[in-house]
């Protein structure tokens, strides 16, 4: 009886320190991002290309993130502002990325709103993106 | 008297809750990471190009990161997978991502090694990469 009671006790610590390590992990967004992948939308510079980032922050991307489901990590958005390089030219205007869980479960959300998508894209840019598609190492 | 107390209540009040919104967004890193300036390193996939993946994750970006001091809020390695659109080659091999406070900081501490980091570069690969520097607006 007295074997239980302590067997009880040690399963109980057990369960609180594993319920522990997971909201800390969740507090680490780096660890908990390893192995996602992210779908990168670049839109690059060139003379005479435009974006709106405002239309972009509040319409475009809140729009196709809706379709992505609890598959939607999270998604960012960044505005380019130089080339790292000496007398380069800005490599990309902006980039939105989605962080997800599956590149399946994203083209099948994307596929049927296809045209919705691309119909949207000049009501805040004439640039055609280029697409990549990684994977989180660190 | 009474007015004094109750403005000493008021700004009592205003920083606590300031403390506790400050507390919030660090545990939402998505809005802790917002007006942070990103340097993206991008290497371009082309025929006869390698990267070593092993050597850039476990030896040059813990080298450079640690030039950065506390201007580096954290750094990521993402390896390329496919272009998101059908036909496209891939865009990129690789990219690696400091997340840093300023870029005058980042390249006052950059330009005294830049040799030193150039010439690693041998160890890992043959492309010569893309730098966009960019600013986290979500």
């Amino acid at each position: 009886m007295k074997f239980k009671l302590i067997l009880s006790f040690l399963l109980l610590a057990l369960g609180f320190s594993a319920f522990s390590q997971e909201k800390q992990s969740n507090h680490n967004s780096a660890a908990a991002e390893k192995g996602l992948i992210k779908v990168s939308i670049m839109y690059p510079f060139a003379e005479g290309k435009t974006f709106n980032m405002d239309y972009y922050e509040t319409k475009h991307m809140p729009m196709v993130a809706g379709l992505l489901g609890s598959n939607l990590v999270r998604y960012t958005i960044e505005k380019g502002l130089s080339s790292g390089v000496p007398n380069q030219p800005l490599p990309y205007m902006a980039i939105g990325t989605f962080y997800v869980k599956s590149l399946n479960d994203y083209q099948a959300a994307i596929a049927p709103n296809i045209n919705a998508i691309r119909a949207d894209f000049a009501n805040y840019t004439n640039i055609a993106p280029v697409i990549l598609v990684s994977e989180v190492v660190k």
